[in-house]
């Protein structure tokens, strides 16, 4: 696989399919496992780095369940490539600061990647449209088996899986979810969500991971322990409680169709109105108005929509993707005025 | 004619047609006169002002030329009937604010309407489509010699014709002329304009005349001065002004077009997109947006839009013209909603 065959593929998150797909855009299983006897990634040398890395893409070459995975080499790519990984999830903003001796492994469906030399030896994630966390450890979970068969993981047996971040050790594993809540956020009742998540030891944070900001009603939810209690009792409260989220913004949501279903559709014509006519707009701008048409969608507000063509642009907007498909450089203007003409293009009157 | 048979005719000022017209929406001309020997209407008791408004109108009905012509008594009407006639600037404000003895002579083109008992016996306007005051000065001074033929207008040697304000005397004369001056605005060399217009002694309104803001970037420009120049020097001379400023919005419009040509398209479409979506809309952000689409006809960056169409929404989204549409009493709210569905009706998709 070439990483530009991604350009003409939806990624797994953004099927829009699984269960609850109108609330939750998708699951995430994360594991961090690091290498016995050798340094974490930030203290280990250049040589030592190298080793890791070899005998990690090693590894995954014998690992039959993994045949169908690509491994990119962070050295050999350009900013934007690295960028377009990052605009798809499939690896973080950290990874892609240092490059040397860092890598990426991700399968051909986008279900899969595993960076290595992140914080730790490997941090590998999977990935599930909707809400499907157990489908989505099942699979991290023979990840995990093959692995260990290949490689001898750092384990102690007072702390479970040593991570570089003590926050990580244990059973080494976060759980994500990353849910629409335009209801619960236009009738203000966000904060006092947002406030029970993290009173219940989860964390609440936006599209783009850590330190981002919630932007067009998305949130990421995902466990902040992981040492204490098995894989399968963290998933079990985090599903829990990602119940209860998605009980409230339907709710809202109804509340809000039958007292103020005028306001809703008028926020939610304009701003159909105005995405399919713009001729210059932000990333954070379209993110908004994307938010708000799939909501439209979700309530049958407007028709004939397609929602796996609205789940793809909220990342073909994005500056990586744009210039991958320009084939070039864009500034940052002359990505408003494309970005404005893709969408165009694809929600086109 | 009935008020009602208005609601299916676009009122002359709204046709679009006429010389400059991308700019210049109207011109008006306005003549004050008043009865010798007779109170002005604001010192005149209740029986006189009752024998003013009988000569008046047995006068107006003697004059062939005025016989297409519809007598309006404010008394028999109700607040929808007569916000319609000021919605459609077939009178003012003022005018409807007592209704004794007073009442509006209307021609079945609503080219001339002459009010009775305003704030002199006799304001009489012509409206025209376009750039076009010489034309109506000419229905007007025709108006003028029948109505004299008639009836014994207060006239001084020294002062010309007496009015109750003294701003009104000598010619008792007004040209005004509706510009749309968006480039001006968006460029913001509007306040120059402004203050040159100022500086000359001419005066410039918002839509709806004295006291009323700019809004949809309309400016309404007439002579201050009314004594020591005859009606000719009086038009030739705002008639020069005009030419001056539609020189200027034309400049200014083709320098946006290629300088900021993106801003321009994005502005205009966006307010196209929205205009046709919104569901409740408010009728200041209806004229607003109206004006970027009438902009976006003129430049071309709209096309196949007919501009009558877009003229005559101008005054059917205002709020007795909604409330007749409906023929019923429309609250705020439920306006805001009817205006939204009467666009997406005429601007439909």
């Amino acid at each position: 696989m070439q990483i530009n065959d991604f350009l003409n593929h939806t990624t797994e998150w953004l099927k829009g399919t699984g269960p609850h797909s109108d609330i939750v855009i998708s699951s995430r299983v994360r594991l961090a496992r690091n290498i016995e006897k050798s340094s974490f990634p930030q203290w280990a040398n250049k040589k030592q780095s190298k080793d890791i890395l070899d005998i990690i893409e090693v590894a995954a070459k014998r690992i039959d369940y993994l045949k169908e995975t690509t491994i990119f080499h962070l050295a050999d790519m350009d900013a934007v490539d690295k960028q377009f990984l990052i605009e798809r999830h499939l690896m973080s903003h950290e990874h892609a600061q240092k490059t040397d001796s860092k890598a990426v492994i991700v399968d051909d469906e986008e279900i899969i990647s595993i960076m290595v030399n992140e914080e730790d030896h490997i941090r590998a994630q999977v990935m599930q449209s909707g809400f499907n966390l157990f489908e989505g450890w099942n699979i991290m979970n023979k990840i995990d088996d093959f692995l260990s068969q290949e490689l001898p993981f750092a384990y102690s047996s007072t702390w479970g899986y040593l991570t570089a971040c003590p926050t990580n050790t244990g059973t080494g594993m976060r759980g994500s979810v990353m849910l629409h809540l335009p209801a619960l956020v236009m009738s203000r009742q966000i904060n006092q969500v947002l406030a029970a998540i993290s009173k219940l030891q989860f964390t609440a944070r936006g599209l783009y991971g850590e330190g981002t900001q919630a932007s067009g009603n998305f949130f990421q939810v995902s466990n902040q322990v992981s040492l204490g209690h098995s894989e399968n009792e963290i998933l079990e409260n985090l599903n829990g409680l990602i119940r209860q989220i998605i009980e409230q913004e339907t709710q809202a949501r109804e509340i809000m169709l039958n007292q103020n279903r005028a306001m809703l559709e008028d926020k939610i014509h304009r701003s159909y109105g105005i995405i399919q006519n713009a001729h210059i707009i932000s990333s954070q701008e379209t993110i908004e108005l994307l938010s708000m048409v799939r909501l439209g969608s979700d309530l049958g507000i407007i028709k004939d929509m397609d929602r796996a063509r609205v789940n793809e642009l909220f990342i073909m907007i994005l500056p990586a993707h744009l210039q991958k498909l320009e084939k070039r450089k864009l500034s940052s203007q002359e990505r408003d005025i494309k970005r404005a003409e893709l969408i165009r293009s694809r929600l086109g009157k």
